[in-house]
């Protein structure tokens, strides 16, 4: 039986490196996609390539989009800073449609490689309040995704795979865990450091932290 | 009263010079979007350019992303030939998901711009086959968009206009004219030269040849 193919975006984090530990678990043929997008934390680019390299087999791509020329978020304009205290709504390290652009790329690869699914670590739990992490913009993706390419058309559309989407931040962790994940190698952190290190404060810090701490593993990350 | 704001997708080509005329005449402020691709026909980003430019007020903004990596089309890989015969099917100058990517990123621009509108002009009467080109495409674009952004989420989601879907590329071209479009201006070879200059024979040259004829007016592409 061929073994069914599967992108996985892959930022260099700790939610999507727990997808593709799940996903190269699973027997799937992974292909991690990593994009160089701009975004103030580059380090997560290295730490996206230590990941793929960790899953034996899986074919690893970064795609360079530069999306400072949109702007519009702490991440990739420099004159807005991160947020290190909660906030309501939706924060300004939002990227605006980042995920539409990011899956929809996925899409053009998974065409290419004849992928069968599209797996992204988005989750809905202990999130950020993105307005494209949640499910049902997954839903509507997955229904793009049906018309919108060759693949589509002929009746085989790609499937938008979201396996940590109901998960805690604890469970994910846990999960990651007992699959052997390294989680040292993964940088979460809006203003890492080039080397990877975590300023500890940002709004991505502190849920990685709570996490860690919620399910009693010791958190390996490399604060300041 | 506020102008309504309006994203114009714009490749230089016949079809897009056409929608941005459209929304330029009705009084939108238009935000002219290009997209350096790595597309084979690079003289295209000039055409968008002079395209842009020739109507006052529009801001244009041409976004680097590197397809190339991807491939899977005559039009980003070079090994791949771009045909000069009619063929059925998709065609190999089909780029996957290319307008899935194109209209994510303007959803992106078109947040942090606050446009009410995305416009492109894709069609489906004398078209190439693409999948992503039909109604049924964007109108599930229209669903994603609707949750995929803050504003979407706060029940102000953009809307993609689509004014010459419908229309045969002769109806496209009188139009134009009447609209006082140059069409000199625009580049729709696939393989045109650094300068500019049609081959004449790919499917979009073809396409767009007919369609002055049919119209009746002269067609003032450069051929080789």
């Amino acid at each position: 039986m061929k073994r069914v193919r599967a992108i996985v975006l892959t930022s260099g984090g700790l939610d999507s490196a727990t997808v593709l530990a799940m996903a190269h678990r699973s027997g799937r043929q992974c292909y991690a996609l990593s994009f160089d997008y701009g975004q103030r934390h580059r380090s997560e680019l290295a730490a996206a390539a230590r990941v793929a390299g960790a899953f034996e087999g899986t074919v690893h791509k970064t795609v360079a989009l530069d999306l400072r020329g949109i702007g519009g978020s702490a991440l990739t304009d420099d004159a807005i800073e991160v947020p290190t205290q909660p906030t309501s709504g939706i924060p300004v390290t939002y990227v605006p449609a980042r995920n539409t652009v990011f899956l929809s790329i996925a899409l053009g690869w998974a065409e290419v490689v004849g992928a069968q699914e599209i797996h992204l670590g988005v989750n809905a739990v202990d999130y950020s309040g993105y307005p494209d992490c949640r499910p049902a913009f997954i839903e509507a993706f997955g229904n793009l995704a049906a018309v919108a390419t060759k693949a589509g058309v002929e009746g085989n559309p790609v499937k938008i795979c979201t396996p940590i989407i109901d998960m805690t931040k604890a469970e994910i962790i846990s999960a990651g865990v007992e699959l052997g994940l390294d989680y040292s190698m993964t940088v979460s952190c809006y203003q890492a450091t080039e080397s990877g290190v975590a300023c500890g404060v940002c709004d991505s810090c502190r849920l990685r932290a709570q996490g860690f701490l919620d399910a009693g593993i010791k958190d390996p990350t490399h604060y300041v």
